[in-house]
């Protein structure tokens, strides 16, 4: 048979934590916390099952669910969707992210990304017969150049990928940034994913700036979130996406034959635990102090850095090191000194290698000294 | 926006049970139990979640519930599958039939289902481009005619999708069947995907035939099974699929970036649960009695039957009632006479209507008394 997807091999993340496992590695790898969540939120999962909340949910989701995540986006953005007809809850952002570009999708179509890019958005297109068309961001600071984005964009571009905060390299978009981008997509029909998976987790004072904020950029865009990165189980695979009815309408024709809907119990389980804010407004300030120990702990080692405006991930600078290529010290930084990071060539158009690592911060305050010595010792 | 589903509405499932919560009608239409799954499994998770498992899984599932699942093949049919490279864990049976049909099919190919078929199918297969080729078969016994079957095999046959027990019609396939099926494709390449989710619903003695079972078939096979039929538990959407390593590699190409991995906690408390056979070796003794005491009851009724072979679906022919189609019965019993029950025209080749409906005794025997009661009435 020949393969759909000649080019695809395993993930990135797949490739790294199964190493750092094979080589008892600490794993600043892969994005997800070593830490445990909350045993209030558990319990209320243990609540849901116990309540009998074991059979299908609605194709949209708990209902309930619903309505906590209109009630924060009214909180946060003072914007109102429509808990019936623009909500979709979903296993994970990844299962929202794939359902919207197989629904929409066509050969031919063009979509336009920034790389470094997470690795989900191409091999979705590709599927979909579509073509990836990338725009470039540049390590330290990763800026976007909107007049050589206007460029790339033409009657063919369906559909245009964003993604603040930025994974892998940690950078946001600022309200100018938005502001480019609705006037370069005015009079287009070019529908905008923005992955705003992080959104919880700005440091500094800055304000995440939401496509919804922005009424002729929401009424194009899916927004794509996830409950795993803000509550701290990556391994609960819960997420969601919102758009406008006719949007969401072409969004659940693929996604209630995809999944048809997700885990119930969990859902009950975050409707009851957003009742109180808190559970996502403090953590910014609780990712903020992990970022600012590990950056101290490393700030005389040879590795160079830029802080991380957003996300919990850290682009460290090499160079000053090796030229060697990212991916092969990433494998020997793994092998022979026991600490996993990501490469950001696998995520460039052409491998581009900027000589850079991306590693995971969302980790106990021990890992990350075990990691800062480690670093500090090359 | 064009949309790639035109001609996809509202599950049936989700148009009945929304009706049905609407009429406050008894809701016999989507299949799930109305009953507690075994608090012990309930517990698993709740361990499970306790002892950390939160994060995420490995993207073919978690190790342990694999080599479970390799040992309940092993067990039934004195089968391998290897748990490395031939298993994978799902977020429900249903996409698992996404995920293979999304990995396989390209525009032009041909499908070929049989009627009248679970509905999740078709739009996958529209929606990679390909054609659904489709075998009616007719009621009451839904048997297959081979001949017939190999008349629409042909170059551009990419699949074939089977379904014992089959959902809706409860009818099982024979080892007649089987080996009919495998002289058929001999020579061919083409791939079957066999969805088995009631796999381990089977009554009166008779025994259920795996592709697995069949090398002929194995080798070109997806089997897929679920969780959630087998242990009461819809919402948790758990699932999975094995099939050869060759296979395999591309159904992961897209499932790392359909959902990257599934519900962890659960999978693990999964795995605890498979270690005692009994936990679905019981399955059919349960849901035969619950058949035989809804059949008993309404032995007396207007309306006809053949007892399910398999699965927890009984068809009631309505014929000695009414000439009304099948859907404005259905609606009519649900808002006037307060039960639902699913329609079989539209999962049949230009919406044949055989004047059946489908009603689900995966229920309370309490419930399957007021269900008869009213069917009784009518
Ligand atoms: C789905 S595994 C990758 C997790 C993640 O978001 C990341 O490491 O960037
Ligand atoms: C996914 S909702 C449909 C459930 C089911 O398997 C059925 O009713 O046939």
């Amino acid at each position: 048979h020949n393969s759909k997807l000649p080019h695809v091999g395993t993930t990135i993340f797949t490739v790294m934590s199964t190493l750092a496992q094979q080589h008892n590695a600490l794993n600043l790898s892969q994005g997800f916390p070593n830490f445990k969540s909350d045993q209030k939120l558990i319990d209320l999962v243990t609540n849901a099952m116990n309540s009998g909340y074991n059979q299908y949910a609605p194709m949209a989701g708990n209902l309930e669910l619903r309505v906590a995540i209109t009630n924060k986006f009214e909180k946060l953005y003072n914007i109102s969707y429509h808990p019936d007809s623009e909500i979709t809850v979903t296993s994970g952002a990844t299962q929202a992210i794939f359902t919207i570009i197989s629904a929409f999708i066509k050969p031919e179509d063009e979509v336009l990304i920034f790389r470094p890019a997470y690795d989900c958005y191409e091999p979705a297109i590709a599927l979909n017969g579509g073509k990836t068309i990338s725009v470039q961001l540049e390590a330290p600071h990763y800026q976007v150049d909107w007049t050589a984005v206007a460029k790339k964009v033409n009657s063919k571009t369906k559909m245009m990928i964003i993604n603040t905060p930025q994974n892998p390299s940690g950078t946001i978009f600022s309200e100018e940034d938005m502001l480019k981008l609705q006037d370069l997509l005015k009079g287009t029909d070019i529908i905008l994913l923005s992955d705003e998976v992080y959104e919880h987790i700005i440091f500094d004072d800055k304000n995440h700036q939401s496509v919804c904020m922005f009424p002729d950029l929401k009424s194009r865009s899916f927004v794509v979130a996830s409950f795993g990165k803000t509550f701290h189980n990556t391994g609960w695979k819960l997420g969601y996406c919102c758009a406008p009815k006719e949007l969401m309408a072409e969004f659940q024709k693929v996604h209630q034959f995809n999944v048809f809907c997700v885990n119930h119990p969990m859902q009950k389980a975050l409707a009851d635990y957003l009742q109180d804010p808190n559970h996502y407004l403090q953590l910014s300030t609780f990712y903020q102090r992990k970022r600012d120990l590990f950056l101290s702990l490393i700030k005389d080692s040879r590795f160079k850095f830029t802080p991380a405006e957003g996300a919990y991930f850290q682009i460290l600078d090499y160079s000053n090191i090796t030229m060697e290529n990212d991916v092969d010290f990433a494998k020997r930084l793994t092998i022979d000194h026991k600490i996993a990071a990501i490469p950001l060539s696998v995520f460039n158009t052409d491998n581009l290698d900027n000589k850079v690592l991306r590693f995971c911060f969302a980790k106990t305050d021990d890992t990350l000294k075990q990691a800062a010595d480690i670093l500090n010792s090359i």
